[in-house]
Protein backbone atom coordinates (compact mmCIF):
# COMPACT_ATOMS: atom_id res chain seq x y z
CA UNK A 1 0.00 0.00 0.00
CA UNK A 2 1.82 3.03 -1.46
CA UNK A 3 0.68 4.77 2.33
CA UNK A 4 3.11 2.75 3.92
CA UNK A 5 6.03 3.43 2.17
CA UNK A 6 6.06 7.80 1.63
CA UNK A 7 7.58 9.42 4.52
CA UNK A 8 8.70 12.82 3.35
CA UNK A 9 6.98 15.98 4.68
CA UNK A 10 3.45 16.42 3.93
CA UNK A 11 2.75 12.94 4.11
CA UNK A 12 -0.34 13.32 6.17
CA UNK A 13 -1.71 16.06 4.44
CA UNK A 14 -1.85 13.66 1.31
CA UNK A 15 -3.00 10.83 3.54
CA UNK A 16 -5.76 12.76 4.97
CA UNK A 17 -7.01 14.22 1.18
CA UNK A 18 -7.47 10.42 0.51
CA UNK A 19 -9.49 10.35 3.74
CA UNK A 20 -11.24 13.24 2.62
CA UNK A 21 -12.52 11.67 -0.81
CA UNK A 22 -13.52 9.06 1.02
CA UNK A 23 -10.59 6.52 -0.22
CA UNK A 24 -9.59 5.37 2.81
CA UNK A 25 -12.17 4.86 5.77
CA UNK A 26 -9.98 2.00 7.79
CA UNK A 27 -8.56 2.10 11.44
CA UNK A 28 -5.53 4.53 11.19
CA UNK A 29 -3.13 2.38 13.39
CA UNK A 30 0.24 2.23 11.59
CA UNK A 31 -0.72 4.99 9.38
CA UNK A 32 2.26 7.64 8.39
CA UNK A 33 4.82 6.32 11.37
CA UNK A 34 5.84 8.95 12.91
CA UNK A 35 3.73 11.32 13.45
CA UNK A 36 0.70 11.67 16.29
CA UNK A 37 -2.76 10.81 15.46
CA UNK A 38 -5.47 12.78 17.87
CA UNK A 39 -8.76 12.16 19.86
CA UNK A 40 -11.83 13.64 18.64
CA UNK A 41 -14.28 15.44 20.89
CA UNK A 42 -16.79 17.74 19.03
CA UNK A 43 -19.73 19.69 21.93
CA UNK A 44 -22.35 22.22 21.09
CA UNK A 45 -20.09 25.71 22.48
CA UNK A 46 -22.59 25.68 25.63
CA UNK A 47 -20.46 22.55 27.05
CA UNK A 48 -17.00 23.61 26.09
CA UNK A 49 -16.23 25.44 28.72
CA UNK A 50 -17.24 22.36 31.29
CA UNK A 51 -15.38 20.38 29.08
CA UNK A 52 -11.75 22.15 28.72
CA UNK A 53 -11.83 22.61 32.60
CA UNK A 54 -12.75 18.75 32.87
CA UNK A 55 -9.71 18.25 30.32
CA UNK A 56 -7.64 20.82 32.11
CA UNK A 57 -8.30 19.47 35.67
CA UNK A 58 -7.67 15.80 34.35
CA UNK A 59 -4.81 16.43 32.05
CA UNK A 60 -3.07 13.10 32.62
CA UNK A 61 -6.04 11.58 30.58
CA UNK A 62 -7.24 14.55 28.81
CA UNK A 63 -4.17 16.26 26.95
CA UNK A 64 -5.65 18.61 24.64
CA UNK A 65 -3.43 19.28 21.33
CA UNK A 66 -5.71 21.50 20.01
CA UNK A 67 -9.31 23.57 20.27
CA UNK A 68 -10.90 24.87 16.87
CA UNK A 69 -12.51 27.94 17.26
CA UNK A 70 -16.05 28.25 17.66
CA UNK A 71 -17.95 27.19 14.26
CA UNK A 72 -14.81 26.58 12.50
CA UNK A 73 -13.60 23.07 10.88
CA UNK A 74 -10.39 24.13 10.17
CA UNK A 75 -7.27 23.23 11.96
CA UNK A 76 -4.40 25.23 12.19
CA UNK A 77 -1.65 23.87 14.84
CA UNK A 78 -1.45 20.43 14.93
CA UNK A 79 -2.97 19.68 11.02
CA UNK A 80 -3.13 23.02 9.44
CA UNK A 81 -6.06 23.18 6.96
CA UNK A 82 -7.38 19.83 7.95
CA UNK A 83 -11.18 19.89 7.64
CA UNK A 84 -12.61 18.42 10.83
CA UNK A 85 -15.44 17.52 9.49
CA UNK A 86 -14.15 15.05 6.89
CA UNK A 87 -10.41 14.17 7.40
CA UNK A 88 -11.07 11.51 9.48
CA UNK A 89 -11.82 7.91 8.43
CA UNK A 90 -14.94 7.68 10.45
CA UNK A 91 -17.36 9.29 12.82
CA UNK A 92 -19.89 8.64 15.78
CA UNK A 93 -23.01 11.49 16.25
CA UNK A 94 -24.34 10.96 19.56
CA UNK A 95 -27.68 12.37 21.20
CA UNK A 96 -28.19 12.43 24.04
CA UNK A 97 -25.60 10.08 24.94
CA UNK A 98 -27.09 7.51 22.88
CA UNK A 99 -25.03 6.77 19.44
CA UNK A 100 -27.19 7.43 16.77
CA UNK A 101 -25.06 7.23 13.75
CA UNK A 102 -22.02 6.35 12.47
CA UNK A 103 -20.41 8.06 9.06
CA UNK A 104 -17.31 9.07 6.76
CA UNK A 105 -17.95 12.43 6.93
CA UNK A 106 -20.30 14.69 9.24
CA UNK A 107 -20.48 18.15 7.08
CA UNK A 108 -24.06 17.89 7.28
CA UNK A 109 -24.36 17.76 11.15
CA UNK A 110 -21.64 20.86 11.25
CA UNK A 111 -22.96 23.53 13.03
CA UNK A 112 -22.17 27.05 13.76
CA UNK A 113 -21.86 26.69 17.97
CA UNK A 114 -19.90 23.71 17.78
CA UNK A 115 -15.77 23.45 18.80
CA UNK A 116 -13.55 20.55 18.69
CA UNK A 117 -11.07 19.39 20.85
CA UNK A 118 -8.03 17.43 19.71
CA UNK A 119 -6.87 15.38 22.63
CA UNK A 120 -3.77 13.20 22.73
CA UNK A 121 -3.71 9.48 22.13
CA UNK A 122 -1.37 7.23 23.36
CA UNK A 123 -0.72 5.82 19.56
CA UNK A 124 2.57 8.29 20.22
CA UNK A 125 4.07 6.83 23.25
CA UNK A 126 3.36 3.51 21.97
CA UNK A 127 6.00 4.49 18.76
CA UNK A 128 8.20 5.77 21.76
CA UNK A 129 8.39 2.79 23.46
CA UNK A 130 9.02 0.69 20.55
CA UNK A 131 11.53 2.81 19.75
CA UNK A 132 13.03 1.91 22.92
CA UNK A 133 12.98 -1.45 22.36
CA UNK A 134 9.78 -2.54 24.27
CA UNK A 135 7.28 -5.35 22.64
CA UNK A 136 3.56 -3.83 22.67
CA UNK A 137 2.17 -6.96 23.31
CA UNK A 138 -1.58 -5.83 21.67
CA UNK A 139 0.51 -5.65 18.44
CA UNK A 140 2.32 -8.53 18.57
CA UNK A 141 -1.23 -10.18 19.08
CA UNK A 142 -2.77 -7.93 16.53
CA UNK A 143 -5.41 -6.68 18.91
CA UNK A 144 -6.59 -3.74 20.44
CA UNK A 145 -4.67 -2.34 23.30
CA UNK A 146 -7.02 -3.71 26.81
CA UNK A 147 -8.58 -0.93 28.67
CA UNK A 148 -10.09 -1.02 31.92
CA UNK A 149 -12.56 1.57 34.45
CA UNK A 150 -10.93 2.20 37.69
CA UNK A 151 -11.79 3.34 41.08
CA UNK A 152 -9.82 6.54 40.29
CA UNK A 153 -12.29 9.43 40.39
CA UNK A 154 -11.58 12.40 37.92
CA UNK A 155 -11.76 15.81 39.13
CA UNK A 156 -15.10 16.58 37.80
CA UNK A 157 -16.26 20.39 36.38
CA UNK A 158 -19.49 21.34 35.75
CA UNK A 159 -21.33 18.81 34.01
CA UNK A 160 -18.33 16.72 33.19
CA UNK A 161 -17.65 14.03 35.46
CA UNK A 162 -16.43 10.54 35.66
CA UNK A 163 -13.54 7.65 36.65
CA UNK A 164 -10.83 7.28 35.14
CA UNK A 165 -9.86 4.87 32.33
CA UNK A 166 -6.59 3.02 32.07
CA UNK A 167 -5.25 1.18 28.95
CA UNK A 168 -2.67 -1.94 30.34
CA UNK A 169 0.64 -3.07 28.93
CA UNK A 170 2.63 -5.79 30.27
CA UNK A 171 6.19 -5.09 30.45
CA UNK A 172 8.89 -7.38 31.80
CA UNK A 173 10.32 -6.42 35.09
CA UNK A 174 13.54 -5.26 33.51
CA UNK A 175 12.38 -2.80 31.13
CA UNK A 176 9.58 -0.92 33.81
CA UNK A 177 11.78 1.95 34.66
CA UNK A 178 12.25 2.08 30.99
CA UNK A 179 8.73 2.39 30.04
CA UNK A 180 7.97 5.05 32.51
CA UNK A 181 11.02 7.43 31.91
CA UNK A 182 10.01 7.09 28.30
CA UNK A 183 6.43 7.76 28.63
CA UNK A 184 7.51 10.45 31.33
CA UNK A 185 8.99 12.34 28.56
CA UNK A 186 5.72 12.86 26.52
CA UNK A 187 3.46 14.34 29.30
CA UNK A 188 1.28 16.11 25.86
CA UNK A 189 -0.39 12.18 25.07
CA UNK A 190 -0.63 10.70 28.57
CA UNK A 191 2.97 10.95 29.96
CA UNK A 192 4.40 8.44 33.17
CA UNK A 193 2.24 5.60 34.12
CA UNK A 194 -0.77 6.01 36.60
CA UNK A 195 0.06 2.53 38.30
CA UNK A 196 2.62 -0.09 37.99
CA UNK A 197 1.49 -4.02 38.96
CA UNK A 198 -1.45 -4.17 41.76
CA UNK A 199 -4.80 -4.12 39.16
CA UNK A 200 -6.73 -4.34 42.36
CA UNK A 201 -5.12 -0.91 43.89
CA UNK A 202 -6.62 0.91 41.28
CA UNK A 203 -10.10 -1.25 41.39
CA UNK A 204 -9.59 -3.33 38.64
CA UNK A 205 -10.75 -6.84 39.19
CA UNK A 206 -9.71 -9.15 36.50
CA UNK A 207 -7.29 -8.47 33.76
CA UNK A 208 -8.65 -10.95 31.17
CA UNK A 209 -11.61 -9.16 31.62
CA UNK A 210 -11.33 -5.84 29.91
CA UNK A 211 -13.91 -2.86 29.50
CA UNK A 212 -12.57 -2.08 25.88
CA UNK A 213 -10.43 -3.63 23.88
CA UNK A 214 -8.98 -7.04 23.86
CA UNK A 215 -7.24 -8.90 26.66
CA UNK A 216 -3.81 -9.72 26.28
CA UNK A 217 -1.01 -12.43 27.34
CA UNK A 218 0.88 -11.50 30.31
CA UNK A 219 3.84 -13.66 30.62
CA UNK A 220 5.61 -15.11 33.60
CA UNK A 221 8.20 -12.12 34.99
CA UNK A 222 6.06 -9.33 33.53
CA UNK A 223 4.45 -6.61 35.27
CA UNK A 224 1.24 -5.16 34.08
CA UNK A 225 1.78 -1.51 33.93
CA UNK A 226 -1.23 1.33 33.43
CA UNK A 227 -1.62 4.63 31.75
CA UNK A 228 -4.14 7.21 31.72
CA UNK A 229 -6.21 6.35 28.69
CA UNK A 230 -8.07 9.17 26.04
CA UNK A 231 -11.16 7.27 25.97
CA UNK A 232 -11.88 8.56 29.76
CA UNK A 233 -12.85 12.16 28.26
CA UNK A 234 -15.65 10.50 25.92
CA UNK A 235 -16.65 8.08 28.64
CA UNK A 236 -17.37 11.21 30.74
CA UNK A 237 -18.52 12.70 27.85
CA UNK A 238 -21.38 9.57 27.11
CA UNK A 239 -22.19 9.59 31.39
CA UNK A 240 -23.23 13.26 30.88
CA UNK A 241 -25.40 13.07 28.30
CA UNK A 242 -24.73 16.54 26.02
CA UNK A 243 -27.84 17.05 23.53
CA UNK A 244 -25.39 16.36 20.82
CA UNK A 245 -21.86 15.68 20.39
CA UNK A 246 -19.59 13.82 17.48
CA UNK A 247 -17.42 11.82 18.34
CA UNK A 248 -14.20 10.07 16.10
CA UNK A 249 -14.71 6.62 15.70
CA UNK A 250 -12.65 3.90 17.72
CA UNK A 251 -9.03 3.65 16.51
CA UNK A 252 -10.32 5.75 13.49
CA UNK A 253 -8.00 9.31 14.32
CA UNK A 254 -7.07 12.10 12.77
CA UNK A 255 -3.10 11.90 11.55
CA UNK A 256 -1.57 15.14 12.71
CA UNK A 257 1.35 16.99 10.81
CA UNK A 258 3.25 16.78 14.18
CA UNK A 259 5.95 14.27 15.16
CA UNK A 260 5.90 12.23 17.96
CA UNK A 261 9.18 13.35 18.95
CA UNK A 262 7.97 17.11 18.92
CA UNK A 263 5.57 16.20 22.21
CA UNK A 264 8.72 15.24 23.81
CA UNK A 265 8.48 18.69 26.64
CA UNK B 1 11.25 36.27 61.63
CA UNK B 2 9.46 33.09 62.69
CA UNK B 3 8.13 32.44 59.23
CA UNK B 4 11.84 31.96 58.05
CA UNK B 5 11.89 28.82 60.57
CA UNK B 6 9.04 26.98 60.35
CA UNK B 7 8.97 23.88 57.78
CA UNK B 8 6.93 21.67 59.01
CA UNK B 9 3.73 20.61 56.84
CA UNK B 10 1.33 22.84 57.58
CA UNK B 11 3.53 25.24 57.51
CA UNK B 12 1.95 27.81 54.25
CA UNK B 13 -1.45 27.37 56.02
CA UNK B 14 -0.13 29.11 59.22
CA UNK B 15 1.05 31.93 56.69
CA UNK B 16 -2.04 32.09 54.73
CA UNK B 17 -3.44 32.29 58.60
CA UNK B 18 -1.28 35.62 58.81
CA UNK B 19 -2.16 36.97 55.97
CA UNK B 20 -5.77 36.86 56.02
CA UNK B 21 -5.62 38.42 59.75
CA UNK B 22 -3.64 41.24 58.19
CA UNK B 23 -0.79 40.56 59.83
CA UNK B 24 1.35 39.73 56.76
CA UNK B 25 1.04 42.32 53.49
CA UNK B 26 4.39 42.35 52.32
CA UNK B 27 5.44 40.30 49.09
CA UNK B 28 6.19 37.11 49.61
CA UNK B 29 9.30 36.09 48.26
CA UNK B 30 11.26 33.84 50.31
CA UNK B 31 8.53 32.75 52.84
CA UNK B 32 8.35 28.69 53.10
CA UNK B 33 11.02 28.25 50.97
CA UNK B 34 10.46 25.02 48.62
CA UNK B 35 6.80 25.61 48.65
CA UNK B 36 5.03 26.58 44.67
CA UNK B 37 3.54 30.22 44.62
CA UNK B 38 1.11 31.44 42.66
CA UNK B 39 -0.39 33.87 40.25
CA UNK B 40 -3.55 34.92 40.23
CA UNK B 41 -6.30 36.18 37.65
CA UNK B 42 -10.15 36.28 38.36
CA UNK B 43 -12.89 37.10 35.66
CA UNK B 44 -15.97 37.28 35.54
CA UNK B 45 -17.38 33.89 34.07
CA UNK B 46 -18.66 35.34 30.61
CA UNK B 47 -14.49 36.01 29.84
CA UNK B 48 -13.55 32.19 31.83
CA UNK B 49 -14.16 30.26 28.68
CA UNK B 50 -12.12 32.84 26.45
CA UNK B 51 -9.48 32.82 29.06
CA UNK B 52 -8.99 29.17 30.24
CA UNK B 53 -8.41 28.49 26.45
CA UNK B 54 -5.80 31.33 25.89
CA UNK B 55 -3.96 29.88 29.00
CA UNK B 56 -4.64 26.32 26.81
CA UNK B 57 -3.18 27.90 24.01
CA UNK B 58 -0.04 29.21 25.15
CA UNK B 59 0.71 26.94 28.12
CA UNK B 60 4.57 27.84 28.49
CA UNK B 61 3.86 31.65 29.34
CA UNK B 62 0.08 30.08 31.34
CA UNK B 63 0.24 27.37 33.22
CA UNK B 64 -2.66 26.43 35.04
CA UNK B 65 -2.62 25.20 38.60
CA UNK B 66 -6.27 25.43 39.44
CA UNK B 67 -9.40 27.26 38.58
CA UNK B 68 -12.43 27.31 40.70
CA UNK B 69 -15.60 26.77 40.34
CA UNK B 70 -17.70 29.65 39.38
CA UNK B 71 -18.54 32.02 42.47
CA UNK B 72 -16.08 30.09 44.93
CA UNK B 73 -13.89 31.96 46.85
CA UNK B 74 -11.84 28.17 48.19
CA UNK B 75 -9.09 26.28 46.74
CA UNK B 76 -9.26 22.48 46.69
CA UNK B 77 -6.30 21.16 45.37
CA UNK B 78 -3.09 23.40 45.55
CA UNK B 79 -3.76 24.99 48.58
CA UNK B 80 -7.10 23.18 50.34
CA UNK B 81 -9.34 25.87 52.36
CA UNK B 82 -7.46 28.81 51.24
CA UNK B 83 -9.93 31.66 50.44
CA UNK B 84 -9.14 33.60 47.17
CA UNK B 85 -10.32 36.42 48.62
CA UNK B 86 -8.46 37.20 51.89
CA UNK B 87 -5.25 34.68 51.61
CA UNK B 88 -2.94 37.05 48.97
CA UNK B 89 -0.84 39.90 51.01
CA UNK B 90 -2.33 42.34 47.97
CA UNK B 91 -4.55 42.32 44.99
CA UNK B 92 -5.49 44.77 42.48
CA UNK B 93 -8.69 45.84 40.82
CA UNK B 94 -9.00 47.04 37.53
CA UNK B 95 -12.47 48.01 35.57
CA UNK B 96 -12.24 48.38 31.52
CA UNK B 97 -8.27 47.82 31.67
CA UNK B 98 -7.53 50.64 34.17
CA UNK B 99 -6.10 50.01 37.80
CA UNK B 100 -9.15 51.20 40.42
CA UNK B 101 -7.58 50.51 43.70
CA UNK B 102 -4.85 48.53 45.10
CA UNK B 103 -5.65 46.03 48.89
CA UNK B 104 -5.09 43.85 51.33
CA UNK B 105 -8.61 41.66 50.95
CA UNK B 106 -11.45 41.74 48.19
CA UNK B 107 -14.28 40.46 50.26
CA UNK B 108 -16.40 43.18 49.81
CA UNK B 109 -15.54 42.95 45.54
CA UNK B 110 -16.70 39.37 45.78
CA UNK B 111 -19.89 38.14 43.12
CA UNK B 112 -21.32 34.66 42.15
CA UNK B 113 -19.94 34.83 38.69
CA UNK B 114 -16.36 35.01 39.30
CA UNK B 115 -13.81 32.67 38.09
CA UNK B 116 -10.26 32.64 39.79
CA UNK B 117 -7.21 31.17 37.91
CA UNK B 118 -3.80 30.16 39.67
CA UNK B 119 -0.75 30.28 37.48
CA UNK B 120 2.13 29.20 38.36
CA UNK B 121 5.04 30.92 38.90
CA UNK B 122 9.14 31.61 37.98
CA UNK B 123 9.74 31.52 41.91
CA UNK B 124 8.98 27.73 41.80
CA UNK B 125 11.91 27.32 38.76
CA UNK B 126 14.03 29.79 40.59
CA UNK B 127 14.57 27.71 43.74
CA UNK B 128 14.87 24.66 41.29
CA UNK B 129 17.92 26.81 39.96
CA UNK B 130 19.25 27.63 42.78
CA UNK B 131 19.07 23.99 44.27
CA UNK B 132 21.30 23.39 41.08
CA UNK B 133 23.82 25.58 41.73
CA UNK B 134 23.25 28.29 39.49
CA UNK B 135 23.00 31.95 41.21
CA UNK B 136 20.02 34.28 40.71
CA UNK B 137 21.63 37.74 39.93
CA UNK B 138 18.43 39.38 40.54
CA UNK B 139 18.85 37.89 43.70
CA UNK B 140 22.33 38.77 44.73
CA UNK B 141 21.31 42.31 43.41
CA UNK B 142 18.32 42.40 45.49
CA UNK B 143 15.93 43.50 42.80
CA UNK B 144 13.78 42.25 40.71
CA UNK B 145 14.02 39.94 37.94
CA UNK B 146 14.17 42.08 34.99
CA UNK B 147 11.14 41.58 32.44
CA UNK B 148 10.93 41.95 28.57
CA UNK B 149 8.24 42.21 25.98
CA UNK B 150 8.87 39.99 22.60
CA UNK B 151 8.07 40.04 19.58
CA UNK B 152 6.38 36.78 19.93
CA UNK B 153 3.05 36.81 19.57
CA UNK B 154 0.88 34.71 21.86
CA UNK B 155 -1.96 31.99 19.87
CA UNK B 156 -4.72 34.26 20.40
CA UNK B 157 -8.67 33.32 22.05
CA UNK B 158 -11.37 35.31 22.13
CA UNK B 159 -11.19 38.34 23.61
CA UNK B 160 -8.29 37.31 24.84
CA UNK B 161 -4.58 38.41 22.59
CA UNK B 162 -0.99 39.87 22.77
CA UNK B 163 2.49 38.93 22.99
CA UNK B 164 5.09 37.11 25.55
CA UNK B 165 6.06 38.71 28.27
CA UNK B 166 9.94 36.98 28.89
CA UNK B 167 11.90 36.89 32.04
CA UNK B 168 15.76 37.39 31.79
CA UNK B 169 18.12 35.57 34.29
CA UNK B 170 21.74 35.65 33.22
CA UNK B 171 23.83 32.71 33.21
CA UNK B 172 27.28 31.60 32.92
CA UNK B 173 28.12 29.84 29.41
CA UNK B 174 28.98 26.70 31.27
CA UNK B 175 25.99 26.60 33.64
CA UNK B 176 23.15 26.79 30.47
CA UNK B 177 22.52 23.46 29.63
CA UNK B 178 21.98 22.66 33.23
CA UNK B 179 19.65 25.96 33.51
CA UNK B 180 17.44 24.53 30.50
CA UNK B 181 17.84 20.50 31.79
CA UNK B 182 16.62 21.96 35.23
CA UNK B 183 13.46 24.02 34.08
CA UNK B 184 12.85 21.67 31.46
CA UNK B 185 11.84 19.17 33.86
CA UNK B 186 8.52 21.72 36.17
CA UNK B 187 6.79 22.18 32.97
CA UNK B 188 3.61 23.11 35.26
CA UNK B 189 6.21 27.01 35.74
CA UNK B 190 6.72 27.74 32.22
CA UNK B 191 9.60 25.04 31.69
CA UNK B 192 12.44 25.18 29.34
CA UNK B 193 13.70 28.55 28.01
CA UNK B 194 11.75 30.39 24.88
CA UNK B 195 15.26 31.95 24.03
CA UNK B 196 18.79 31.75 24.79
CA UNK B 197 21.32 34.71 23.99
CA UNK B 198 20.33 36.98 21.34
CA UNK B 199 17.74 39.58 22.87
CA UNK B 200 17.44 41.10 19.46
CA UNK B 201 15.91 37.64 18.02
CA UNK B 202 12.84 38.17 20.23
CA UNK B 203 12.13 41.39 19.81
CA UNK B 204 14.03 42.95 22.60
CA UNK B 205 16.25 45.80 21.97
CA UNK B 206 17.83 47.04 25.34
CA UNK B 207 18.30 44.35 28.43
CA UNK B 208 19.11 47.39 30.74
CA UNK B 209 16.07 48.79 29.68
CA UNK B 210 13.45 46.21 30.71
CA UNK B 211 9.84 46.84 30.90
CA UNK B 212 8.81 45.22 34.37
CA UNK B 213 11.34 44.45 37.14
CA UNK B 214 15.02 45.62 37.38
CA UNK B 215 18.19 45.69 35.29
CA UNK B 216 20.73 43.53 36.40
CA UNK B 217 24.38 43.13 35.64
CA UNK B 218 25.45 40.51 32.91
CA UNK B 219 28.73 39.84 33.30
CA UNK B 220 31.94 38.91 31.03
CA UNK B 221 31.21 34.81 29.80
CA UNK B 222 27.58 34.77 30.93
CA UNK B 223 24.50 34.90 28.70
CA UNK B 224 21.19 36.36 28.59
CA UNK B 225 18.82 33.66 29.22
CA UNK B 226 14.72 33.80 28.87
CA UNK B 227 12.02 32.45 30.02
CA UNK B 228 8.35 32.58 29.77
CA UNK B 229 6.82 35.09 32.15
CA UNK B 230 3.69 34.99 33.97
CA UNK B 231 2.78 38.61 33.30
CA UNK B 232 1.97 37.51 30.45
CA UNK B 233 -1.33 36.74 30.49
CA UNK B 234 -1.83 39.18 33.51
CA UNK B 235 -0.81 41.82 30.23
CA UNK B 236 -3.13 40.01 27.69
CA UNK B 237 -6.12 40.59 30.16
CA UNK B 238 -5.08 44.11 30.48
CA UNK B 239 -5.11 45.05 26.74
CA UNK B 240 -8.33 43.84 26.15
CA UNK B 241 -9.56 45.34 29.11
CA UNK B 242 -12.47 43.35 30.19
CA UNK B 243 -15.39 45.32 32.45
CA UNK B 244 -13.70 43.61 35.92
CA UNK B 245 -10.77 41.72 36.79
CA UNK B 246 -8.70 41.52 40.02
CA UNK B 247 -5.13 39.96 40.39
CA UNK B 248 -2.53 39.53 42.69
CA UNK B 249 -0.38 42.76 43.22
CA UNK B 250 3.05 42.09 41.76
CA UNK B 251 4.92 40.08 44.59
CA UNK B 252 1.94 39.42 46.22
CA UNK B 253 1.27 35.80 45.30
CA UNK B 254 -0.28 33.18 46.89
CA UNK B 255 1.54 30.66 49.39
CA UNK B 256 0.57 27.08 48.43
CA UNK B 257 0.93 23.65 49.88
CA UNK B 258 2.52 21.94 46.60
CA UNK B 259 6.22 21.46 47.30
CA UNK B 260 8.01 22.45 43.99
CA UNK B 261 9.54 19.23 43.64
CA UNK B 262 5.53 17.94 43.56
CA UNK B 263 5.54 20.66 39.85
CA UNK B 264 8.66 18.24 38.36
CA UNK B 265 6.72 15.53 35.98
Amino acid sequence: MKIQEKKEPGFPAAVRQQIRQGIITTPTSGMCPGHAQANLVVLPEKYAYDFLLFAQRNAKACPILEVSDTGSRILKKIAPGADIATDIPKYRIYENGILKEECTEVSSFWREDLVSFLIGCSFSFESELIEAGIEMRHNTEKCNVPMYKTNIACEPAGVFHGNMVVSMRPIPQEQVVKAVTVTAAVPRVHGAPVHIGNPAAIGIRDLTSPDFGDAVTIKDGEVPVFWACGVTPQAAVMDSKPDFCMTHAPGHMLITDIKNVALRE
